[in-house]
């Protein structure tokens, strides 16, 4: 992927909403977005990492808060340029990184995150380098890969509506965190963010590469199936190598917003073959822990997905509703969410569940997607 | 006073003190911090706003939060390059004040927040302006002098004890406020600021000068009252022409600490010549109302100011407690407080007190404190 013109916006966005894995907000938002910036500037330009600059600077920008809100309180694009230039203002004061070209990348795969630095590369002609910090979605700014290797999320920039900013610059990225979420619940509960700033180096060696274009053909693989009347749910776990933990309907959804998060606990019955058997979810703008029948099928850091049953496409935490059919399925997570450091960072204890992490294909060795192929 | 050493921190301590309207937290601590500081780094220059050179920037610093936390929890002053760094970093992005020298200046002459820029002049080898954005101390940062001449608060750079730092741009002073607020509460109610960064010409016209002279010839007078066995608080009524609200003793005092303020309401019963009047104190972290017998007896932007009967000194909002003695005065604000903006900025409204302002003087134009000399 050399180029994202306005073509590519809808497979991508598909793709990202699904590894949102539940988070990340309305992808049709951020397509709507991107294809606006798109269409008012031209086409974005996609870059590896392979190809930056030695003294390239890249400053990934996101959206912060409850997707609940985001969906309503759309993100003001005019904040960019003024988020941007404090943001690079904020890192050129550091001293070493100054000098290269400017680039964009998105924090997170996932719904509007991963849409929104499209926008923005297009509104401000920077290209966007094909790479995110979490190979998904997760709802704290800490839990990144970039984390894992020392980087500092400092300087956070936060934009509001109004034109407001704040630049976070704090001694931890759990720090950042605290703040910017105090921050960004002031702000209405969501807000433009840039932060995680990296040289090539660290571009290269501390992010997820080749996001974008992985939900480019992530959402690529579930049109192709749509329009050849073939089971999209399939073809996302075939895709991804997914286990399917549940087909069924959601029966119950107790949702709250609350610190600038969403917060969810659902249930799905089981239906057809899964008849009998209820698997709860627990969320936190992302899908955290999945028990079938009391037992844990899955849980964070492993990505785990609700699909519409028909469609294939991801049915956000914010979207969940009673009575829709979903298949929920769960695939592997970066291998370095997998390492001790990366389980103390994202693991479930992270989120206080008192849970081991076990790895979804250790799980579920003979639940291959493959060999489930039936759809609900 | 071109220099302020050691010897003068007592009188200025105990003048800032009174000036702060009951707000400005435990002048005694910032007595200590400003002590130790010129104890290290020797004698801090102070400067007239006539002396500022064209290009120079002042980039006053104080506190922020409720004194109630303040008290409890020291500043750390080693926060305090990195903050200037960073609040420097800011305002010079912004251009054309770059380039002269930088100075440092208190933004209210009540408490803490009078000593502290001491300290930090002292700690960083900055020259000390001889003004203020108050005249006295009020709880919210917007509530000021440059304020009244559009002087954006912003870059407000907040800085708490463990070395995070925030960067607040907003669009307005009254959203900074809002959002640096919403940082201190998080930051542990009680952290570092600074904020209306000036140049010289702004300096000269936008604050209320003299205000460290001011305080600390208020405090000398108090300390020679006492030396010489002469009232006090007849001293204080004097120095600042002040009004005379009530002597009498602290009967009730109900004090809540909530977003990142001390709020209180308190009951003066009358004793001598005041027997059977009472008077009643609204607060939040400054003195707000004060109503003698159910009339309003004075009201914000005139500073009212409880002293302690024996020692003339300031008794703090959160330093009330019943059964002390007491003599509570009021005095008139800086005139420009005093007009329309003025007043809808400071005046009673503004802190939703539906009651209209009128000048203490002539509130009570028999009671002038030279015509009530007897002390209770």
């Amino acid at each position: 992927m050399r180029e994202i013109t306005e073509e590519h916006l809808a497979d991508i966005a598909v793709g990202a909403a699904i590894l949102g894995a539940g988070g990340g907000g309305d992808p049709r938002l951020g397509e709507l977005l991107a294809r606006a910036a798109i269409r008012s500037h031209g086409p974005v330009r996609v870059i590896t990492v392979d190809e930056l600059g030695t003294d390239d600077l890249v400053v990934p920008v996101s959206m912060i808060g409850a997707p609940t809100v985001a969906n309503e309180k759309l993100p003001n694009l005019e904040a960019l340029p003024a988020m941007l230039r404090l943001a690079r203002r904020a890192v050129e004061g550091e001293g070493p990184r100054a000098g290269g070209v400017l680039h964009t990348m998105p924090i997170e795969v996932g719904g509007i995150a991963a849409l929104l630095p499209i926008a923005m590369a297009a509104e401000l002609g920077l290209a966007l380098v094909d790479a995110d910090a979490m190979g998904r979605a997760f709802p704290e700014l800490q839990m990144t890969v970039p984390t894992l290797y020392g980087i500092d999320a400092s300087p956070v920039v936060l934009a509001d509506e109004h034109g407001n900013a704040v630049v976070v610059e704090a001694v931890s990225n759990a720090a950042c965190e605290r703040l910017a979420r105090t921050v960004c619940v002031e702000m209405g509960s969501s807000a433009l963010i840039a932060l995680y700033a990296m040289d090539a180096a660290q571009t290269r060696e501390a992010t997820v590469t080749g996001s974008l274009a992985h939900a480019e053909a992530l959402g690529r693989a579930v049109r192709l199936a749509r329009e050849r009347h073939e089971d999209p749910v399939l073809a996302v776990e075939q895709h991804l190598d997914a286990r399917r933990l549940i087909s069924g309907k959601l029966v119950d959804v107790a949702r709250r917003t609350e610190g600038g998060f969403s917060r969810l606990e659902a249930r799905v019955a089981g239906l057809g073959r899964d008849a009998g058997a209820e698997l709860t979810l627990s969320s936190q703008n992302e899908h955290l822990v999945a028990r079938r029948d009391g037992e844990v099928a899955a849980t964070t850091p492993d990505l785990i997905m609700v699909l519409d049953a028909q469609t294939g496409t991801a049915v956000t935490t914010e979207s969940m509703r009673y009575g829709m059919r979903v298949v929920v399925v769960a695939s592997a997570c970066d291998p370095r969410f997998r390492t001790e450091a990366g389980l103390a960072l994202v693991g479930p204890r992270a989120f206080g569940y008192d849970l081991d992490y076990r790895p979804v294909e250790l799980l579920h060795p003979a639940t291959r997607a493959d060999e489930l192929s039936c759809s609900s």
